[in-house]
């Protein structure tokens, strides 16, 4: 399972002093974009240009607030993967507890905007963080 | 139905020129927001200080990908009403076309952050909503 | 002087329920873009794909804090126009009292990435603009 | 001096693949926050609650555009400490080239929200900040 630490930062926070929802996302966003780098080698800044990873559907449930200064982590893990799409999970949590899990689903798209199969050495490598 | 126009602006997209989808959830919570102030009286500057109504659980798929310049309608329905909580559908379409459909429940907590019956008032306003 | 209303909401407040200042400059460049298109006829949606007008050089006074639900006005008023580049002024004020005051300096470029003079029909529009 | 490295990300940048102004400002706060935590011993999440330290006034110059995937390092220097009040210097650089300058002054405010006198031990480490 991949991981990324997050600290929740003023930036994050709304006037409850809680995380306002849609940086959750952001967050999300940023350890998907870390995964594709570390783990396939195929940073969003390469992929970029010539296609792009579009998220299709994305489903969420927060489980507790997060306060600013929480050192959160974030996990992933792929569980589905398909001729043109993969569908992964994402728990967020704080010393152990969970803050939120989702579940959501991107797809490749190529310069032409249209779902795409995956590049094969990159099918390859997502298949082993599968298997991992 | 409650509907928000929302033209998509430069800081919304991403460097493929469409909606980053984060920016939607903004979005998303704009419309609620304008929604508790123009439907029930209720604007979000007044709920906060005193509770929230911080979002549970929200799902969403996205259609077709947003363009810079779209102009985009936000449509709010309530679809469920319960003691201290919401279920609303949202949807964003261009010239028709649909362009996302979410699904989300929204919780009422008071002062304690633990969740609270609607007020009175409050839940007759929602429930006269739902029957629009 | 043109002028944009934006009330302030959930989404722009910090913790400590006043506006989280990088929200101001989101706000700022929604004036820009909106004065564009409004005053110039020539929105960003139009401007991006064959250029650009990136910002140069910002510089801004925060006068008071701004809390969740203040209608503020933004004002934009050009002080310079150059070969390639123009000058703004712009406050947001809040019942007639400041809140910020900035001046920033946008340059155009084209495909190239590099500054290129205003094509004529839009530096009429400028100048015009600046004789109000 | 303080350091703080930054990859640009997918987030950051608008339709023309650099990073969009207000996001520098984000890159910014986050910079400060790390330096109050990492230098004062003093987090943003424990000096909110009693107080806050807004930004007073800010002025930026940027002298190039960042990519996805730049690496940047953000440089911050106190170069004037006053009873109430700090001005720093940031710049960022990728590769030792220059991305933008900026000045700002923050001001440290108590539970009022008005200006207050640095905590003397916080006043101490602040000047031995300058003396590096």
């Amino acid at each position: 399972m991949f991981e990324l630490p997050q600290k929740v930062l003023f930036k994050h926070c709304d006037p409850a002093g809680i995380v306002f929802y849609p940086r959750y996302f952001e967050m999300m966003n940023d350890c998907v974009e870390a995964w594709f780098d570390a783990r396939l080698g195929w940073p969003f800044e390469t992929i970029h240009g010539a296609g792009g990873v579009p998220t299709a559907a994305i489903a969420t449930k927060f489980a507790a607030p997060s306060r600013h200064g929480d050192q959160l982590v974030l996990h992933l893990k792929v569980i589905k993967l398909g001729r043109t799409s993969l569908t992964y999970e994402m728990t967020a949590t704080c010393d152990g507890a969970m803050r939120f899990v989702t579940e959501a689903t991107l797809v490749y798209v190529g310069n032409s905007g249209r779902p795409t199969p995956w590049p094969a050495p990159i099918r390859a490598k997502i298949e082993a963080e599968q298997a991992l």
